[in-house]
């Protein structure tokens, strides 16, 4: 049987949890972190990273707390900072508060800094736990943690597809595969990732907004379209409904045309990458580009083709597979990886850590690449 | 909270049920049954229904309780019967071994007989209890269930595929697209159904046994292949393997030829149906063809093709969907189900009770379809 101790760090762990989820869409590149000040018992402080740039979770949970801080227990998701960045470091002022134990989630992962947190309070007599719940922390942040160590962004696949592996009947009706909960779901990550990555052909098909539809609103997700001529019609919705949303456009060398200019007047940024073997946008030159936009986190709404290249090409992390209560046949029906494929199955692309829930009426299967 | 008596009684129906699962395979097209005796707290009795034609349950459990059966309480997954079939009514050995209460996990499905075990058991006194872990007794016995009201088969349709819906690469490679463990669950099944149905294609392009291949070895399925024009090759491993195993041939009229001869003389049953509109063997007469031959659940591995005519014409009960975790793409690569294909997403055969488990690296996937 676990002690009581584990017991009580793994309950106040997950409440420290659920409160970093609160800032999910609005913190990226920084992590979600949620911090729970324990008093004798009760909880005295709570806190979480709120937006891009603001007080870390400690310090809300500090200022709650007050002066019930002295003595008692902190439980955060992540390691408190030890450097002056955007605020002040957190270990320095859970030390200044008194606090007598710390209880830590994960280490941080960006390996300039790992550790020394820790070790700036440890140095000044505080109790440090680590590892309650590392995997749960770790997973909440994996788009954080690829993109702290990688500098590139972390690429999440989604498809939707029938029991029979087809994503539109073989007329091309594809409105809807999946279930309404299904669909919502996919808002709820437009609205936490920072990026949408779709293919022109998609542009050209289905002329979509990408936009996060979610009954608070939400927020949408930058535009990352692949358009290796610039082909993109200047009458797309996208493009028309514009606004003041970011918008990135890919296409390769030589296209840097007239258009180009158009639409750096509009305010679309252009990113011009080399031609990959299929003169195509190179995807991993895309990728690294991305990443000094600050860019930690895409989704991939893309078609069999730009799936196969995404995969093929390694830039994928993980993938997010619906699975619609409905079988349509069809030699001919659209699957949601096509491209050239592999040729034989020892070249296949593997997912680890495969599971699967129930979304409504729909399956959601999800799983990582290894890469 | 649930009273403890209905704790008691799921407690014992589990294991009653868990008994019922001993004849897997051996009692078709007969119920799984399982039976348990309890006198006081203890199990003084138990019993399951063995093989076709042999004891029930009850007779099992109620010859080890002897005269401990007195007074007891009797707990069998489904109804006990009151009719002279291959053996004796069961009800009316529970009442002459002085059994006190009967508790039954579901009613006889047959309607012939629904119901007379219990008013037998209740006109001389014995109290009975109905409907406890119900629903798991009939998904044991979905395959009986279905045969003794509809005298077709239950057909279950499996497939296995990638994660992007493929069962084998452009290049035709499907050995194997998933793990060790799917695959002997897969001979568990066939291990435990009276028939294994495929098409003409799967035998000229896998030449396969269509075995039951179990480490204690286990029952191979009646092999059934459809085989429209009875184009099947002499020298196909199945036919010169066939030793005294059954097997059936569906053809359509017109191709009752000299080659029939040459297989019935091998003792291969030739059934010869009506065409369908694409001239091939109309399956829903088929299905009806092998209700009188006995058969009571089939297990469907076929292509794409077969796949597409069964679940379009309506014969199929329920899917088994093995996803492995794998992407290997490809426009080109053959996919679980093909043929024409529905052209609008309401024409889709839908699945209902969805739900996946993970067997080894791969997920199953379940379902039934709204028939």
């Amino acid at each position: 049987m676990e002690s009581q101790e584990k017991t009580l760090n793994k309950h106040y762990m997950k409440i420290a949890l659920k409160l970093a989820l609160k800032g999910q869409g609005n913190v990226n590149p920084n992590p979600l972190v949620g911090a729970v000040i324990v008093n004798d018992g009760n909880i005295v402080g709570q806190g979480y990273h709120k937006f891009y740039g603001g007080p870390h979770a400690e310090v809300y949970a500090l200022k709650e707390a007050g002066e019930m801080a002295k003595g008692a227990d902190i439980y955060v998701s992540l390691e408190p900072c030890s450097h002056y960045g955007k605020t002040p470091p957190c270990a320095e002022a859970i030390l200044k508060a008194g606090i007598k134990k710390v209880i830590i989630a994960m280490k941080d992962p960006n390996p300039l800094v790992a550790g020394r947190g820790i070790e700036l309070l440890q140095k000044n007599g505080v109790e440090v736990v680590t590892g309650i719940l590392e995997e749960e922390a770790k997973k909440i942040n994996e788009v954080f943690i690829k993109y702290i160590t990688k500098k590139i962004p972390f690429v999440l696949l989604k498809t939707a597809m029938t029991l029979d592996g087809k994503i539109a009947t073989q007329t091309g009706e594809s409105k809807w595969i999946t279930g309404e909960e299904s669909r919502k779901y996919v808002h709820k990550i437009r609205n936490s990732l920072m990026g949408i990555m779709v293919g022109i052909g998609t542009i050209k098909k289905d002329d979509p907004l990408l936009t996060t539809r979610l009954p608070g609103g939400g927020r949408s997700p930058i535009a990352i379209i692949l358009d290796s001529k610039l082909s993109i019609s200047l009458e797309s919705k996208i493009i028309t409904t514009l606004d003041k949303r970011k918008i990135i456009i890919a296409c390769t060398e030589g296209f840097d045309t007239e258009k180009s200019e158009i639409l750096k007047n509009k305010g679309i940024k252009i990113i011009i990458t080399p031609k990959d073997k299929d003169n195509r946008v190179d995807l991993k030159y895309l990728m690294r580009e991305l990443g000094k936009e600050g860019i930690d986190g895409i989704l991939l709404e893309g078609g069999g083709e730009l799936n196969f290249s995404a995969v093929n090409s390694g830039i994928v992390d993980k993938i997010l597979c619906f699975v619609a209560p409905k079988i349509i046949g069809g030699a001919l029906s659209k699957t949601p990886v096509e491209g050239k494929g592999v040729e034989i199955l020892k070249g296949a692309a593997l997912i680890k850590n495969m599971n699967c829930k129930n979304i409504g009426e729909d399956l959601l299967i999800e799983g990582y690449f290894n890469s």
